[in-house]
């Protein structure tokens, strides 16, 4: 391999020249990017969103990959494509990610972020060969890392790849790791008996630990959506260029790069079988959202739960106890502020919210073309980023402490007048109705008002058993 | 007056034959519409949503306008003008609503429901004149009725004064109601001091009347930006005709009918000074969809804050009473669940919902025309309407029957250990803190704990007074 | 088989009194419904929107099962059970839809639709076994039509049957034959030849099958993804009764009744493993109305891009001619409004929105019930009926007649400046650019230019040959 | 003035101890923020997203403004009061931005940025009035910096001053000029004729300026109303303290920090009339969220149309011409991708739905407190953001630079067979629409189809004038 082994950065100073069909331009000489990203930078300069990391490490795969498989055809000298899988290895492992300065609000297709790939490759591969930057240099960002492709099926393929990538890395561990935990906290709290509620009233009763295996059954089972969304990214626009007819790229060009990538990443990625749809829609994109928001709207019923059951400590439920992270308040102890809860919640609402942005995006294609693609990719790695994070803060900081307060709950289920159902089998629906109304008016418990009515403490106590009202928990919880 | 008197209904039996530019048609003879609407109810069969008879109460409104223009100006033989105004007035009453078979799904312009008004009108003030229905009649759905107009005009005239009257009559008043309801149960618990809640956690107290003060305000605070939004409709399309250009409507038309209109409703409207904008926009209905959607959070809030207020009876808050509307079971004496509010908080996630598809629809216009008409106009009206009634129902079937348990309440005030906060300039605040864990600890009150730090009892029950950490509930309220 | 045979409905007159556990209420004799429906009647007159009828089809076949199960496992008399399943089957086929006045915005539980069912199913088993309505009817609502079941679990079984049903239906079927159409279309014009577009502006050519069959590709994948999403309600609530515990249900009954289910409606259906889950949730539903969601995001873009390629006749594109169903205008012969692609794109943006609809009900549930329900089940069902309705009208009034407009294609693709691209391998790219300048500037064709340059005419038609540009369409087309 | 003049920055470093209630905590040296700043940074490292600094600088002129009126009032000693309000000043100006590193997905009432606040001032003031850093500071964070206030009602009023300064600063003057720009050229162009479109289908001719003056029109329309919204942030929550009632704060507090923010800012400010309702709502800012997506709405409408017009060059509409910024095609020349019109319109997507999630954050709200602030104040920050760089863009880099295809623009016009309208009262409507249909079905243009029909050319070129067809332009744009 006669390339040199220079360390990543350029280390100059001042500016180089380079230049793009339309002339050229001055760009800072210790970046690697060229005159398309530089260009880019000014007409692009809105807001504060960068495109997602994430979405460079996975192009960096994407070139890689056309590498390869272009150097394996022959189209592509051994020497040049071992540079250009270097320097793409190098965007992939985001050691060059300062390379990449451009706006999520530019060309609705992308193209600017793949030119800026496509540069950067370029002179940090002509750098690896030991030749210059710039106007000169050995590898050419078009001819060479964008060979056999076109910004409109790269950058849906990168997408598609990132999409899978950060799923399956950052929201999935996480949000399976905080099923975990409410699993474990299910199990542990299997047999202790709390009141129901259902419109906010009070119930029949249940245990904690049944209550708690419902948000780790709706958690695992919007996990399995999300799962199975991702079967939409894991077809690749790749080998459609231009239109979707393949024009400029080698038959079989797109099977090749698929089939590269999955062995790159270990993942099962193909070629999508209509490329017309593949570019011209954001269809997969707007699938895997949907499974994102399955689990925000999963996330924020159980994180909504659980500030509720803690809201007290006098005036509310209170029935579980939160860790106390920060000071609430410097004169009230106890008050332990559900925070982990309220930013969780919140993170759910940020990733329903784009998720319907997604969607309308997702409808504005037009023609050969949906040109709403940097909206998309941000809003998704967002919100798949937010998800995660948020799942696994929500159990360190506050899951993993959370505590019973057992005699509130005791207190509650003691107090309730639901329990008059077990008596009404014994004494008639009538005289149960009477001793429920009498607790009710008087503020007595329902024992007490049992016995006033006639009925003998011991029978009371051996009938009214809140533990036989909860059905089988442990066949619940698969115990 | 020389046309006929004769009662609204044809009586008719079989089809009677219609022709429009496509051909003859046959048509129901006991319905006055005509060719073009019999076609629409074929080809636009989908769904069961009739695009709302408020719409064409409006469009009633606007051709007698149109109608009378017309004849002060010549341009309308004098019999005829009498024949369309008492027709469209028919249009307007609701008397001819069984004439209005379209769906809202149809053309993007709304021509269809145009073009039914116009049928619907013609034969009817045909029959008035004593005249035939159909091809023979006397009055001409085009050249008469709509005179001076296009569809892409006079749509969105009519569309802004049927939100503009719906508002009005059926919008603002309830919720008016409502408001009136909760600032008078504010000002009769003005003094009842109860726990206040931040975080779902105790916090220092404040009054019921406070706290009802605060959905009184919001309530009112979202009414006066609902009216605000009204100005966005008080400008009317009117004379833009086809494109915007006036063409084929006489200099001074829009004016004029707008001015007709002010006089005809009793509301200040104007023709629209920018006709390229009021025909290829929406945005008008974007605002007011807007200042509905802000009545509906300010709704949801006072909603759910009194279901929660209310829950329990035993293990839930219940500072509140609600009516009992309904069985809430028939073995659990106290389970009211509050209905009213679960029909409120729905309604108010529909008209947020409705208002996002508002946007969406307005934000899809070109040239010069928008053709998301009809999807607007049925949701901004079916929002209106909603939330009215919902605000009605709440009120009448709940809030006004709401009563304070005030033994709760009392009890939520004296066991909060945030009283504590009182103790603290007199015995410095380690000593405070101390008590209030001891409290929180040993699951005391407040009062307990300090007398057994050595607090005074009288001491203790002089200086913790909830009633003056609530500052001034009469002066917040106005009183 | 001891009942009598009675037609349905009760030809009484008046009214007859029917009690519930707040007393005896008037209710109309001429219906089958109880004192329960005539309270909600009263109390939830919001707007115009009824429970949809497709709800009660479906609670028609929860009972039914319901009875059945009971019946075999000796828990309701063979008489009763019988009477029972021949009114759930009335309720079921339609027959009894008059007999469902509520509305949509009710207990968010959907227990008075609940209720309602049970009360007519009573009164109409009555009927059917010689008894009377009202309170001395031989069946009672709650112990023998709702036996075993509670609201609860019961109202979102019928929500996810009617959902499954609907969606298999009424979206699939019709969804499916317009991506039969638009794939026989596509197939039809496999080799005709024109301009792609990129940016909406021009690009290399591709085929009129190529561009179609990225539309039926689009919807079939979306329809797949649907498929799947209906897994999600194919697990039912029932058997979990008031809270999930199964409080009252034998043992074995949610098993039983999904199994007597899936008999009834040779569809697969399962007792949902967690029923803390599907009763404290509506996940399931979120997930179906995402799967509806992709269908419109799909159907959106094909309906845009037929509307704006049959835009025109002259100053448009105009690539597509569409069936002329209605007049378009009576002085302009060839305005076709693309009246069904209007009418489509306004059902997507419906779909699309009230699919966030959906989601934010979703999110909304508070412990063992998600009080959601009416919302979530009205909009689904819409959405379901709005999108099969749509593409079925689509297909049959506009996709089956569009004709090419070939002409206006072909001399798209001559007039391009894109083809210059084959020339550039044999020319140069320099000259080739030149000559696609010099086209461009001096507004002539690209052949005019080439020759102009000295590129020989013959040299020109032979390589500058658009078929060559389109890769394989039949290939792409499985031909 | 005693205290000294120290440089902004501690240049210190390692780290030093601060503590809180919960205990001591190590800080970065080089930083001002104390303990519980840095325990946030542990708790709520979730994704990217930093509190926005608009914030941070409006959050400097309340604790500026509350230290000024604790001073005046002698609450505050002078010499601290003075170096609170320089440290106040610093945090205003954006000097000290890397002092707050914070994220979004906090405490979701902001206590944590409050907190950060708070710290930053008094080690800064401490550090300028010679003192320590952390614990033995001069100054502190709740007793001087917080005075007075509450995270409660300091950070929603914070929140009301950056919306309205963001808008004020950022988002009205870029698309006023925008506005300005597109007048500009509407009266550049206010007498070049072209072909009107609607339903896409060409219609009735306007001029150029006439187009432009919708454009320009919708957008003073959504300015005017955005405007109007501010008023609802212009109420400020401070003087509330925790729950409302002004617990801690002294009398007439609020007025006097309200009138304090009034000199301050130049913009008018008052204490909102009820204090329950600032707190426990964010209504305001769902207000001006929807004047945000008034002008998304208005501004999608123009960029769409922008790009439709420029579509082509050959197979397009092709009216307008748009600036080439960057390289469309290497192969292609006159490929002019509309980028700049993409990025807007994904701008515009984005703010439509980060105002759905303000919408569905602001519903929220329980008790005495919405605790979505977070998400609030930065979905509303980051679109007031990027509408603002977003217009500033579209104008400087497109719509300044467009020009006029006017051969493409007067071929459409004379190609139209609408024009056929103006014969209609000259030669009977039968024979201008044999005259039409003739012209479309040869394809030939109306004059030929006339004159072979036996219209003299004479004639038709006088009676034919689309100049004659646009009604008055000069008076529509006030000309």
């Amino acid at each position: 391999m006669g390339h040199k082994d220079i360390p990543i950065g350029t280390g100059a100073t001042g500016t180089r020249t380079e230049t793009d069909a339309i002339g050229a331009i001055d760009v800072p000489a210790d970046h690697y990017w060229g005159a398309q990203t530089q260009r880019s930078i000014v007409h692009f300069d809105i807001g504060d969103d960068l495109m997602p990391r994430a979405l460079y490490h996975a192009y960096g795969l994407v070139k890689k990959a056309a590498a390869l498989v272009n150097a394996e055809a022959g189209r592509l000298e051994p020497d040049l494509a071992d540079a250009v899988v270097r320097a793409a290895d190098e965007v992939a492992s985001g050691a060059l990610d300062a390379e990449f300065p451009l706006h999520v609000w530019q060309s609705g297709s992308g193209t600017q972020s793949n030119m800026n790939v496509n540069e950067v490759i370029a002179n940090r591969a002509s750098q690896l060969l030991g030749g210059e930057l710039g106007t000169g240099r050995l590898v050419h960002p078009n001819d060479h890392v964008n060979l056999g492709q076109s910004t409109n099926d790269g950058f849906p393929t990168a997408m598609h790849l990132a999409t899978l990538l950060a799923v399956r890395e950052r929201t999935v561990p996480q949000v399976e790791a905080l099923a975990d935990t409410i699993g474990r906290k299910a199990r542990e709290w299997v047999d202790v008996v709390k009141i129901g509620r259902t419109h906010l009233q009070d119930a029949t009763p249940l245990t904690v630990g049944q209550e708690w295996s419902g948000w780790e059954s709706q958690l695992r089972d919007a996990l399995a959506r999300l799962d199975q969304s991702l079967q939409a990214v894991g077809a690749l626009a790749v080998g459609g260029t231009a239109v979707g007819t393949g024009i400029n790229a080698p038959d079989g060009f797109g099977d090749a790069v698929a089939l590269k990538l999955t062995e790159l990443t270990g993942t099962a990625l193909i070629s999508a079988p209509n490329k017309f749809a593949a570019l011209g829609s954001l269809d997969g994109m707007v699938a895997v959202s949907a499974g994102l928001r399955g689990v925000a709207v999963a996330l924020m019923k159980a994180a909504n739960d659980m500030r509720w059951l803690a809201s007290g400590p006098r005036a509310g439920l209170h029935e579980l106890r939160l860790p106390e992270n920060e000071p609430g308040s410097s004169i009230m102890p106890g008050k332990v502020n559900p925070t982990q809860q309220e930013a969780t919640v919140m993170v759910c609402l940020q990733v329903i919210g784009e998720d319907a942005i997604v969607a309308a995006a997702g409808s504005q294609g037009t023609f050969q073309l949906n040109t709403m693609r940097p909206i998309v990719i941000a809003n998704v790695l967002h919100s798949a980023r937010l998800l995660g994070d948020a799942a696994g803060h929500l159990r360190v900081h506050s899951v993993e402490g959370i505590e019973l307060d057992r005699d509130r709950i005791a207190s509650h289920v003691d107090r309730s007048l639901m329990l008059v159902t077990a008596l009404s089998p014994h004494i008639g629906y009538d005289r149960a109705a009477a001793i429920a109304h009498k607790a009710d008016h008087e503020g007595t418990t329902l024992r007490e008002a049992a016995i006033a009515l006639g009925v003998e403490a011991a029978d009371f106590d051996r009938i009214v058993d809140p533990a036989t009202m909860v059905g089988d928990p442990r066949r619940d919880l698969g115990l």
